[in-house]
């Protein structure tokens, strides 16, 4: 699950993220690997207690390279903020306050929103212990939480810039249900197809003596049938379904296909086609 | 950002994450953790490298003992599913097969409608370095791979399960809107409020000689009331700027507050609300 690809496109836009006296070194490279992930590059720190630069951060950052060598330093929080035309805070704990509080899904859409309107954004994370200080969360626009099980609340800063991350990047997507990749088209298979494989595994059925006794072979036949038009079929899975019953019904054990001479291929199935 | 409560509800529900000859009792750790912050709770892995039960792993768990106690060690993947009825497999590379390739989202809806219907569901994740092989992939149901950054497609298998929780957490909620805590209510001002404010500080201005030359009084006006009508302000807001300006009106910095005898709050401003 892993790799940098330099033939495509890198995002690096969106939100800047700002971590208010990270700790560890590995926490913000950690950070920085979850941003890149999502196409955001803007990391700034807040007078980060171990230093900057870090060598910890860039091997944690895991070839985010780009995020860290980007990465600001500020000596305080409204100095990182200043430019910023929009701000979120993260918590998890509730604050008794007037400032809204919103789900990272609405969040999100919100900050899509105004960087299409051209404004500079950010996302405050607080330190790896307590989080932010009711002061620095005054300083937002607003709050966002996430869901989480209510008796094991335990996001790491990592975690949380990457879920803020990822919700970034679902908000650019025209469709949620959109994948980067998609399975082998399939054509579905017409009835004839499917009646056609029917008719040849009742027929190979029927030369084996498998409908016995005689009275019973209506009602086996429907049975077979509701089992073999359970699925929607496409033309492949046709194709394979009737390579396995020619291969029952032309080889044995004792003669397979490798002794029995060249494969005929009489159903047009094409054996390369494997179905995983 | 961290920290149990036992007296909240433990969710503890949902498929089984499925870890594919996981190597390092860390990353196994941090999945159990971003499990638990989403309510689920079965682990189930095949053929650890290091073994099980793992010290390191219940370090990483950062106290997700539930989990960690609970999780289920299995000689092969097959034994691993047995019991399931539907599972996906997790994948960030392209797979050239007829299985159903979806987004997270989608994913998260299978499951949790498949959850309701009492089915017994799974996701599969691989090895850290190089993932599930393509034999693996073929024992699922479907696929599911995350909207990345093409150019940096970089999670590992503990941020992979983050997500995949966090979409399944998601998929329960009634409203993606919704968020554990709100700010506190706020009934809008009537514009009755916002006028007797407008109008005390024009009183007050206009004392100090504020409207000078007078010819432009008019256009400051026009232009003081469009700053204070620019915000829908809340009651609570208006009071608390009234305090604000009837402290500008009443004191000053060689006679302050305190000096000149006690507050009057002729405003019915509360005094605790700080607004923040």
């Amino acid at each position: 699950m892993s790799g940098t690809n330099s033939e495509r496109e890198l995002l690096a836009e969106g939100p800047a993220i700002i971590l208010v006296e990270p700790q560890l070194g590995e926490n913000i490279g950690m950070v920085a690997r979850a941003m890149a992930n999502f196409g955001l590059s803007e990391l700034r720190l807040v007078n980060p207690r171990d230093g900057w630069p870090s060598d910890k951060a860039r091997a944690a950052a895991s070839k985010a390279d780009h995020v860290i060598d980007a990465t600001r330093v500020f000596d305080t929080l409204e100095e990182a903020l200043a430019d910023l035309n929009f701000v979120y805070a993260t918590t998890a704990r509730e604050r008794y306050g007037f400032k809204p509080v919103r789900s990272p899904v609405v969040a999100a859409a919100t900050l899509r929103a105004k960087f299409k309107a051209g404004e500079a954004t950010g996302i405050m994370f607080g330190r790896e212990r307590w989080g932010l200080t009711n002061e620095e969360v005054a300083l937002a626009d607003e709050i966002v939480t996430f869901p989480v099980n209510p008796a094991f609340a335990s996001l790491n800063i990592a975690q949380a810039v990457l879920l803020m991350s990822y919700e970034w990047m679902k908000g650019g997507l025209e469709d949620l249900a959109e994948t980067s990749f998609q399975p082998l088209e399939q054509k579905p298979a017409t009835k004839e197809q499917l009646f056609g494989m029917i008719e040849s595994v009742e027929e190979a059925l029927d030369a084996r003596g498998y409908f016995r006794p005689a009275a019973k072979k209506p009602k086996m036949i429907d049975n077979l049938r509701a089992v073999l038009t359970r699925r929607a079929y496409s033309e492949q899975e046709i194709s394979i379904m009737r390579g396995v019953f020619a291969t029952f019904d032309r080889y044995s054990r004792k003669s397979p296909r490798g002794k029995a001479g060249p494969w005929q291929d009489l159903d047009g199935v094409d054996d390369d086609t494997d179905g995983a």
